[in-house]
């Protein structure tokens, strides 16, 4: 009996380990260009590193902002992610603009046009930005070999299934095939506290994730 | 060819519309026993109707408390649900826990026992529970006479999949037969959110729901 059992048994754990997905919770953060950076913190700012992130390369700053929104809300100390970009983007949970004032767009990072309205107050400067502030569209970091291993592609849309007695499978997550990326989905506060989520986590890839 | 075709999209539009789940977002809300209802609001104190809720007999009442978290952060205005009930209960989401200091436990409305402190503030009354603040387990109400036409049982655990680009899919969804209820589903703010609901919107039964 266990002859037999065992190499389906074996299959099974292997297929169940071989869908698991890193979920990590991204507070709130902003992404900044040189130019809007040296406005807040001074000329010739750069950037200093706090921590390392899991993506090669990315790092949280030292360096943070005060978020101003239209209601005059605000969010003191809101950290930036290095290093620093061709847009500045300030990434919010939904309640969080709710907070601020802001009905907040579901956006993939860098799709910022016609997005909410945002203040950013650094130590030197203020900045009055017309547009930037989003809710990030959740998606799945990983390489083309990752991709080949879980049997998905580059814009694939996929479901994503967390464990645990407030489980939800998160539907229409995006499949980002990057040269160098490790293999990690990032949802914001809202989806982590539906879920039940601590701040490192697993879920598991699964079938369809349609909308 | 639509002679073919047509019976078969019927069905796939029966099917579907079979499944449609009404899908409310509970705000942070509170029960409360008649003993408790005197203590904050005086002696001879009777619930006074604001508006009907979904659920027959049930409403939400004109009368609100202060929710004071042990970080002595406050929701100045949460809104009594009556009828009066055997135990006082506060349904928070979990960001809200967070704000006012407590890691809420995920419980099904009445099963309060070793639950969160909480401090209620009436007009004339104060009342520090040992127990009672909660958030509330995923649950669909409904009758008999629907639970046969969904093919559920009470007790059953099922999904729920909500549409749209932040579309999730609750997991570990537990049937509550009632003898006079409608069929409602009740998530917090969190889940509202995550899924970026509407106050009022629809989801579909799905298969599974295991957590």
């Amino acid at each position: 009996m266990s002859d037999d059992l065992s190499p389906r048994i074996e299959l099974a754990v292997r297929d169940v380990v071989s869908r698991l997905i890193p979920v990590n919770v991204s507070a709130r953060h902003l992404h900044i260009t040189q130019e809007h950076l040296e406005i807040l913190f001074g000329r010739g700012t750069q950037l200093t590193k706090l921590r390392a992130l899991m993506q090669p390369g990315e790092f949280a700053a030292n360096e943070t902002v005060a978020v101003v929104g239209p209601n005059k809300r605000v969010f003191e100390t809101v950290r930036i992610l290095g290093p620093t970009r061709s847009r500045t983007q300030v990434e919010l949970s939904f309640n969080d603009g709710r907070y601020i004032g802001l009905d907040l767009p579901a956006r993939l990072s860098g799709n910022i046009a016609g997005s909410s309205p945002i203040t950013l107050i650094g130590p030197k400067g203020v900045l009055q930005l017309e547009e930037g502030a989003i809710r990030a569209l959740r998606h799945i970091h990983m390489n083309a070999g990752d991709a080949a291993r879980l049997g998905v592609q580059n814009g694939a849309i996929v479901g994503v299934k967390t464990v645990g007695p407030m489980s939800v499978t998160f539907n229409g997550v995006l499949i980002r095939v990057g040269t160098k990326a490790l293999v990690e989905m990032h949802v914001d506060t809202d989806e982590a506290n539906a879920a039940g989520l601590p701040p490192h986590s697993l879920g598991f890839l699964t079938e369809g994730g349609s909308r």
